[in-house]
């Protein structure tokens, strides 16, 4: 058997997540169809990360193993052309046998955009969160620097996950405030169930001048689930790249 | 009885166009059941254009009368919170009892845009025509220089329109090619039944080399719509803008 890593790109909004599901539409779905028909062989994959229902892609990973010699490179558009417009592999590789997409990420980056004016667009709506009120970019920078660094993230887990142990590296976090679009970058060594959201949502309190910036800081060190804000909508997240060795 | 005018921007790809049609969504069903609910009277719209399936609009312009006395600011935001995130009321003002979208527009600005690579892309598959052979940027702005000025377009007239006169001047055929997204600025007095779709179409013929650039001139010259080239998907276009004196 081969193992082949892809590289995938899909705009969640239409999908219940990555990860297969009874009775909804699942990007993992997706793929292992157009896997089974293009290889020939029942064909399962495992991905760098189970992102959230209506959460979008740029760069994750997949892996499968095959017992079928077509090139990896041929591979690719065989299967766009199976796949539907909301899911593209952008490239495939060979992977050693004992490549882990999951266990040996050592680095996700997550991108988090926010529509902030009166009005919403229609043609962002799928793409970021539509915030009405007024943004304070430098506040929320504040928030977010108190979040960097090596901390037990219990405060911004979501019930649900499957994680016992808390302690996660925040490597950075960027609030891009560019007048309308606020595009936020956050990168870490993982990331717990729905941390990302829940962290953006505890830093757009502070935007909205709801909670103060040295408040956040308090909130994970409480590691109080209650203290954090609501957790912002999945629209405006993507998975833009995941790291390895 | 007031007149009222709104300025409407719309996500096209999930609608059977801006006319109301009786068994598919449309813009105008979306617009006309908002109006409907706020001002608490059937209400009629009449918009300056009549969008294609698909396609989508940034400025499109609607009128519409009603007997209510609510301010036209107050307007938009009631008719925002009712209406789906793809339709969205920009602003609204009042009109003159006389003022007519349709025939008093003067000038009408669409864009259409190409993602121009290989791949495809999930985040652009609704707003862009996929075209995955080089195109030649040079040789279509050439096509589309010779296509400017008042002529008889019935060459990029697809049937079904309802035009008598074919007469229509195009002001302006700008083909900015940025690398992997290729957008045009196409504006004019008045455009017939899917004229903007059917230049895009031939402009792409030549930039894909399959039609030389003086070829186009002629096809216009030539009013004979079966030497045109296809026409492009409704996906890439959009009214931008439409201008009264």
């Amino acid at each position: 058997m081969r193992k082949l890593m892809l590289m995938v790109q899909y705009d969640g909004t239409d999908y219940a997540g990555f990860q297969i599901q009874p009775h909804a539409p699942t990007v993992q779905e997706e793929l292992e169809r157009a896997l089974t028909g293009v290889l020939g062989e029942p064909t399962k994959v495992r991905a760098a990360s189970r992102t959230d229902a209506g959460a979008h892609a740029l760069g994750q990973i997949v892996t499968f193993e095959t017992s079928n010699p077509i090139p990896a490179g041929n591979l690719v558009a065989a299967l766009n052309e199976r796949l539907p417009v909301a899911v593209n592999v952008v490239e495939g590789s060979e992977a050693e046998a004992q490549f882990d997409p999951r266990y040996d990420a050592v680095r996700k980056l997550y991108s988090y955009r926010i529509l902030n004016r009166a009005s919403g667009s229609p043609f962002m709506a799928r793409y970021a969160w539509h915030v009405a009120d007024p943004l304070d970019g430098e506040a929320m920078q504040c928030a977010a620097d108190l979040l960097c660094g090596r901390h037990d993230f219990s405060a911004f887990c979501a019930a649900g996950g499957s994680a016992t142990n808390m302690m996660r590296e925040l490597y950075r976090f960027d609030v891009d405030d560019a007048g309308q679009v606020v595009e936020m970058h956050i990168e870490g060594d993982g990331f717990l169930y729905k941390m990302a959201r829940n962290m953006v949502g505890t830093v757009v309190e502070v935007g909205l001048g709801r909670m103060r910036a040295t408040t956040a800081g308090e909130v994970l060190a409480g590691r109080d689930r209650s203290r954090a804000g609501p957790t912002a909508p999945s629209c405006g997240l993507c998975l833009v790249r995941v790291s390895y060795e």
